[in-house]
């Protein structure tokens, strides 16, 4: 009945999604604290900053000195996040790694509100950013496809549409002789449930079998670890999460909106179902709670507050002794 | 790959499992107030008070009360809990619904520390009370396992104590010449996980094929809906839930942990799966917010942060027209 993975990616999205939704005022200090943190649990892949405008996200202006201040563990990948070429550029002048992201929207009238793109206008720079992947010697391109279960402006998105996304930017890339890497289907505002997210698997992986699937969730409706859980029972096996369920979704309009789903409870789900993450559980509930005191306030997340099974196990396994 | 049930019904515990989780002080007016917004919901099942000793439970103090001062729906089953004769003899004297639920625990050492009985003990004065409910004319038991997805003292628990705990209430009712009318799984602690979810039901199908499975759910790690929705594709089609996710769970040793999964949410689930509830979720997620108002303090539930995806979709039809 399930074809769960042996072992998930997790790329962890926590200093990057998750400060950026704060608002601004976290110590620089704070911020490398934190990723430090998190390099120690076992993730593999830390998003660490944004390089955008800073007028348009002062919450990111930092992201020079984080990299700057950051000591790298070699066994990490340490990520960014850019929307255009001089973003790209301020990034390859650090020393972050480069995930050549290629993004797209199956609502068209998010492209636009959000970004002020249209399709064609979107894919062309998307495949100029390509180009300077290219020149920089990046390999394959994952495909982030955004409001792939529901958009806030265009309601449920119709699944023929997140196809036709993904069809854009793989002929674009078909054009230059490259295939993607994986099609990352993101639910920018948290509009999905376990039924959709099956629905909008299947159809992708009918049209590319041969692509790993990746899940971006947002737990806004309290829904994500479904969402996740119905990934996991399709096999998919890379997932973004943010630590604590750092950062608040800003479409849902209400800054108390649940963000991504919480790292520590997607690596508690998938240990429960025996799927390996190489990420420790325990540390990444003190990294959750860690976060929680940077930001100075509550996050979503809800095993961080009720600790993991390992205290009860451990005694009942000391009773039975 | 799924079996989703038609039709749900669900039982809404947050007056009672909700309000006795909270420091005493809550007014009566407002539960009252709370029970009868609930009934507007098309909630049908709502469990508005304990029947326990005040001098354990002062939270519960005004039980008679509550029942006296409400203002009861011709549709609506307003339900109540005890543990022996007489809290039930009690709530008999009230004019709410008698819901003639039997208990067992999965866990002996959870029975013992929790309920200071052993299972023998606990079977003797199950079938008692069953006597009480003969001689009211009340029908089927439901049968209501406790730690039937891990224990805070035993840790795992085995499917095999979960089949045993169920065979010794159905083998005291067969010496009665009765069945019960339901098991209720009760995730106690929030130790489930959708595996588990699916290995025990399955397990408790197997042996007992013709008795409907209920889930009682807690959201302690953030796996509730998650596990709601493991259940919804094996068919089941009643739980119980909480509004705004009322109540914590005081096993987890942090009054910060997440209660009973939210109403708000499993009505958003059970909708966007097709499954009909026959709930109003909009009506929900405000009464949601209404309990917030009444403990003071904010309610773990998601979706009354950040509203349901309705607006987006009339948005969308508008654009559309």
């Amino acid at each position: 009945m399930t074809d769960l993975p042996e072992r998930v990616e997790i790329i962890e999205e926590g200093p990057r999604e998750g400060f950026q939704s704060e608002p601004p005022g976290i110590a620089t200090r704070d911020k490398i604290r934190l990723i430090e943190a998190l390099a120690e649990t076992g993730l593999r892949h830390i998003t660490c900053a944004s390089f955008v405008s800073p007028k348009l996200l002062p919450q990111m202006a930092d992201a020079e000195q984080i990299a700057e201040g950051l000591h790298q563990k070699q066994d990490v990948e340490y990520g960014a996040l850019w929307l255009n070429d001089s973003g790209f550029r301020r990034a390859q002048a650090t020393g972050l790694s480069l995930r050549p992201v290629l993004f797209a929207s199956a609502s068209d009238t998010f492209l636009l509100k959000n970004n002020n793109r249209t399709p064609d206008r979107s894919l062309t720079e998307q495949m100029a950013m390509r180009g300077l992947y290219d020149e920089a010697g990046l390999g394959r391109s994952p495909l982030y496809i955004f409001t792939a279960f529901g958009c806030n402006y265009e309601g449920s998105v119709p699944v023929d549409k997140v196809l036709a996304a993904i069809e854009r930017l793989i002929s674009g890339l078909a054009d230059l002789g490259q295939k993607p890497s994986e099609i990352c289907l993101c639910d920018t505002i948290g509009a999905a449930n376990p039924t959709l997210v099956r629905r909008v698997i299947g159809a992708v992986r009918d049209r590319w079998p041969d692509l790993p699937i990746a899940l971006h969730l947002h737990d806004t409706r309290g829904l994500g670890l479904a969402n996740a859980a119905a990934g996991l029972d399709l096999g998919v096996s890379r997932f973004d999460s943010s630590i604590g369920g750092l950062g608040g979704c800003p479409f849902a309009g209400n800054r108390a909106a649940a963000g991504n789903i919480a790292t520590e409870e997607l690596v508690f789900l998938c240990e429960e179902m025996g799927v390996d993450t190489g990420v420790d559980l325990e540390q990444t509930i003190a990294v959750a709670t860690l976060a929680e005191q940077i930001v100075g306030h509550p996050l979503p997340g809800r095993i961080m507050k009720a600790g993991s099974l390992k205290p009860f196990r451990a005694r009942a396994a000391e009773v039975a002794q």
